[in-house]
């Protein structure tokens, strides 16, 4: 089969033909692939940024944001059949240790992320995946029309998803960044609080999105906008701030704009977080760090996608023209979500 | 093997001859039982209380509270090994559909109930179980030691798990019923709360234990012992009720005895909870249901009772003596809990 | 001025001419009345109803659904300056108990409830309540058009909001009864949860309204509704089921239609509630007692009312016409909620 | 009336005659001082340190711990009377603005903090407060005993109280620096959690009263005891880290002692918190701010206290020898807490 692998950091991935996956425990589902998000971190995977922490044997298929169709089934798989639609958790949990069985599954001890850990990804026709990775759809969905929903998209809702018992009327959620994430992000808040809604960033054409799809104050991000956010709010700042930026100084701003007793929630990476510790004790503000959502969080994102109060915009290459599409994210030239379609 | 099945409702159980249990899929695991609790559902099982709701092939094993060795494993199993010691969740469940991705075990869709539904239990030699059921133990503990805690154990500990955010200090607990599961939740609250603690029993000597347990006060279950709990909290009563009864007007009483904004928790069984609906709105109390807990439940108890914060009662039959301890059981001739070793 | 004042149970209040209300302690506020919501407990009241409960002293001015403008403050009062629109939480609490320091104001050791327990209402030209009491609103509200928020609208939301926590995409929220309360039910949960809303009443006309209001699907109370309700959950329930009837039949039906490990929320007030023990049990199922909102409540429900996402139907009524108000209300003329303006 | 003045910053206080306080509002309460902590903020005080943020008017009286008995009461005072035995929360709050309502005192939006802003505080014979500090005690207690938990008390159990619902059994905390704050944080952990508790302190003195007070394990700060506390938790650190110190390089080390998913807890100031944003994003940590407690916190902690379950080391001094308590306060001369009696 065809598929996008990493050979050597700093350079192209190739397009290569390789065998097709087979099953390997009782547990694990073949995926023919539908779609295959491209993602900033599979830049940085490029990059060699990953490398360490995750240390894959080179070549390997990148893609961690999958949607397709069940193909082959193990022995113990009760839950999909083949032909069936499914969208994939980026992450396959174990099941079996007290992490999965809180439901937290993003701290699964025997965890591995295809596309990112010495595994193969789903830039290819077809990936290995478990059990316990696969949601299904409605039959009529088209998996790249959904795929990008399973990495950023439950990302952005498992932050907002762990606000959301703060997030009543009369309290207000500012959003730093409505890019990729950001924009699932606000529809997120939109469709599960009442918090009234506040983005911030430095393109105007976001911004106006972020509008549409409900924000209700926009504030450009042009130097002065930690002072525009307290002046919208009384002087004190968001109750909750969603961080999708969290570098260049974004993570610092961010801070400025929460609110006594409020939460700054980092989700964007690269910067360093600062903070004198009297900050923490005098207005008992909080930092929370936030990681790919769960099962349950994609479970319930998928119920509002297939209920239209979150959509995705996308632009789709046919996986041939994968090289394309890692430029074009590079460059600056995708608007939403760039999609492989093998 | 030897193994303690019912062939017919309103008769003793008979210690058959029958073969081995095998694995049947990837997930079983096969336990050599080295402790299989005896308990008062065993009795309503045999007196045919479960047929409808459960509607077992008839003959079939019973015991639903075990511990013991694993002894062989099948292909899809990596969190226990053969020869480890462990503990059993009562109910095996799926960990695909959605209740058990959030933690919620006993909402499984496709659970089972060894000893309960249609599929053998653990009066045996050996018992069929699966992977997600097991909790490995320190090798050093005796399985007859800690077996009740498997279900009569989490049942207790899961109430007091539920209420345990609003049992701070200032608060009081209300336990009606100090017998099997009482002893256990009494305990319980004493090692994760903070509430005072009112044990309420018509059994002077389960009143003395209660005490040495960790009840701050008892009280004789005389019928004033609704006034007497109202004398001892300002009138109000207990802000939270755990019911260990549920019949014979308990129930009934231990709404009364339920303060203001309180819970009246029901984990005993038979009887029929009644109140006006103004009771509901007037006093803004409520009635919390409790099932067996989860595997997280019985992980935290083991914690427990391997610090010795919760210890046990037992007598214990070998398995040939098995109608002894059901007939025991029956007659209340056992003081804390049976347990019958292979 | 004029007040409408019961003299005797069991029969027709008078409008009669009393002297204005006086500052009594250095937190009373009195209020120039500007709306006055007729509820069904006046005319519980009227019935005797109440007399045991609250025992006031005959003759006394009901109305307990205030809003209007500040007239007088005592010498403590800062939150609130004459002149100033306001609405009235129905119950003034002591701000000095437990229960008022964290928040629940309902179970203030101190409060009264003008227009029930001892004290005048608000059916009169001028009321006397306190500072605690008092939530200051925009100047250009007309206090006749929020009036009923007061009591009414902040029992529905109470409710709702104790129970959002749970209420995210894939859950199902049954309401039944969509009369004065329920219909704030709807557009609540339809503003602050995401959960699926399932009406269930016997009026066609009121599911109609349910529709425009936010709910997702109705159901015609004929006699078939709980089959009707548990086949468009899978045969299991509602995760919620909010009873705003709570007599009559009406109690028993919501917990038919509450799904496993769901809670039935009771709000209405008349009938008995009854279920076997073994229900709580098996099905881990609650019954959540719920009484008039909080402060905190009030102030949020605000917030929805003044962006529109809480709307309330009214019929205006001058004081003089009270009788007429009180005999359209008992004889099922008000469609919505019958307001008096002095 | 002697007091303890700070005429300027930068040199000792003195003993001044002044005028008694006086009722100023209706809820003021006059309370004869039978106790007042000397707390490190008082030398920061005299420092300057909080010149700027709290700009009292010089000279003014210090001492912000303070139990004692009522002296006289404002005209709307209901909660106590003249003779009772109070301890005071530190900051009278307004029991009218939302934050109040919601029961979080300390985000009041007209409090005043006797001692520390612009108002005299409790090293004196008498001190001004209002009914919303008052905690009624035991008419036994003597207030020098527990004056202490006035603030430095509440600080500690309100930390330890919001991360209680996530200690049960299994679960480690760490607490970092068992001084004056830590060593009630680690009784509060024993009385309210099932947590291991895990103390560090650079002094061994300080380690083996931990242990006394409830420690499961000490280490001692000498460079190695990230590495150590890491070897205690499986590599992997506390699911809560209570930070006392929060300088010096204590807040990085307090980091890194952390758990993925697990929390570090601010209490100490005067250093600064840096990390990158991708250890919140990877390892999904947070770090959580703590300020003085609430009105329901102290009521709570004044339980554990009267059950002997938190007690304090204190040194006593007579009010004429403010000075020397201050200068052995900053020599490291006193062990546990100061406290001067008028």
């Amino acid at each position: 089969m065809k598929a996008v692998r990493v050979h050597a950091y700093h350079e192209d991935p190739k397009i290569d033909d390789i065998p097709e996956p087979t099953i390997q425990g009782p547990l694990d589902v073949i995926i023919k692939v539908g779609g295959a998000g491209v993602c900033r971190t599979d830049l940085h995977i490029i990059n060699g940024d990953w490398a360490e922490a995750q240390n894959p044997n080179l070549p390997y298929v990148i893609g961690h944001e999958n949607a397709g169709w069940v193909h082959e089934v193990g022995a113990g798989v009760t839950n999909v059949a083949v032909g069936d639609t499914v969208i994939l958790h980026p992450q396959p949990s174990c099941g079996l240790c007290l992490a999965c069985r809180r439901g937290r599954d993003m701290q699964c001890e025997a965890a591995f992320f295809p596309g990112l850990s010495n595994n193969d990804g789903g830039m290819a026709e077809y990936l290995r995946t478990t059990a316990r990775a696969c949601i299904k759809l409605d039959p009529s969905t088209n998996p790249a029309d959904v795929a990008a929903l399973a990495d950023a998209g439950i990302t952005a809702y498992h932050a907002v998803r762990k606000a959301a018992g703060g997030l009543f009327p009369g309290t207000t959620a500012v959003v730093q960044g409505a890019g990729g994430l950001g924009h699932i992000g606000i529809q997120s808040l939109a469709a599960i609080t009442s918090a009234r809604i506040i983005v911030v960033d430095r393109n105007p054409d976001a911004l106006a999105l972020a509008k549409q799809l409900g924000a209700d104050e926009t504030v450009l991000a042009d130097g002065n906008h930690v002072a525009a956010v307290k002046d919208l709010t009384n002087g004190l700042g968001g109750d909750v701030v969603f961080d999708f930026v969290a570098e260049q100084g974004a993570e610092l701003d961010a801070w400025q704009m929460t609110a006594p007793a409020g939460s700054q929630y980092i989700l964007g990476y690269g910067g360093e977080f600062r903070a004198p510790t009297l900050d923490f004790v005098g207005g008992e503000k909080n930092v929370i760090g936030n990681i790919v959502g769960t099962y349950s969080d994609l479970s319930e994102l998928m119920v509002l996608a297939q209920a239209g109060k979150v959509t995705l915009h996308t632009k789709q290459y046919p996986l041939d023209a994968a090289l394309d599409a890692l430029h074009d994210l590079d460059a600056g030239r995708v608007r939403g979500r760039a999609i492989l379609v093998p």
